[in-house]
């Protein structure tokens, strides 16, 4: 049984305007048994890839990527979010965000020292639409010369372009809940095989 | 042996005007076996309590929150941090909150359907100086009618008013490390017994 999407179904709100809200269990108050479940998933899908790290953004990302990290039993990194585009720092690695959510543009950081070209990172997020965060948090990788052991999600919005543009690069995304479709009358359809 | 301050003790950086960087181990790159030691720790510090949710503020403080209501079985709220001081969203509690770091203000909010009197709340922060963030948690758990179940550091600046001030008050606060004092040639003091 596919513990997220249960959950989802049964205390998840659909809003008009294709938004879901999860932050009865997910990201805000977080259901620990559920999230348990998700670690161990994220576990066993990656468990061949050699992991080194895990990696998220701030705020809403991290408790997946603690659980995840804590059954990997490597560090976890959370990148930051900061206000400037062009922050200057020297010791920092900077990335690029457009927030569609926000409608603005914000910078993802992590301090240099702290990831290699040693170190083979797996991505974790709540959410994957558009795929922004995302590919700030690989622009990361690719500056710091490490090597990207795969991208996991919570919740796929599989009507959205970012999950297909990341598997046709090549990288290994599973994503746990993958929503099909939303409507307006709050109804929700999930895709029958997640991937 | 205090893992935490032997961790501060090898790897922390004191910059000048006191400022602690633990950012290699616990609120940037996250040292995962340290994490869970602070949870167990946690836990044998508040089992007698009665806890029925943690609650943290984003973002640094979720990992250790993640790990303490990991230990407890008990579901973890994180407060969202928002600009506004006066949101007006009846579905909301808010604080405001003080920031001495960012010289400004900001309020926390939690969603009222998530917390209630029948609620018994760890709050966890990875850092406590002046107290402010702290009492913007309090302000929360008050508004719902939630009982304090205790408060738990990582690291409190002892030297600084806010712990004393939540003791006078009465809770039930523990820091996992205190710090006695701090000097601007890169030297740091401990408490002999953390409280």
């Amino acid at each position: 049984m596919n513990r997220l999407i249960e959950k989802i179904k049964n205390e998840g709100r659909v809003l008009p305007g294709e938004v879901l809200k999860v932050d009865g269990f997910l990201n805000h108050l977080v259901d620990i048994e559920l999230l348990e479940w998700i670690g161990n998933e994220f576990y066993e899908r990656f468990r061949d890839e050699e992991v080194t790290k895990v990696m998220t953004l701030e705020a809403s990302g991290i408790p997946p990527a603690v659980m995840t990290a804590y059954r990997f039993k490597v560090p976890l990194i959370f990148a930051k979010k900061a206000k400037s585009s062009n922050l200057g720092d020297q010791n920092l690695y900077v990335a690029n965000v457009k927030s569609y959510t926000y409608s603005n543009e914000f910078a993802v950081t992590v301090v240099r020292d702290f990831i290699s070209k040693d170190d083979k990172v797996l991505i974790i997020d709540d959410f994957l639409a558009k795929g922004e965060a995302t590919k700030g948090m690989l622009e990361i990788c690719r500056q710091a010369g490490a090597q990207v052991a795969g991208i996991g999600i919570c919740v796929e919005k599989g009507f959205q372009p970012g999950g297909k543009h990341l598997r046709d690069l090549g990288y290994h995304v599973e994503s746990i809940a993958v929503v099909a479709s939303m409507n307006d009358e709050g109804g929700i359809e999930f895709e029958d095989d997640y991937k």
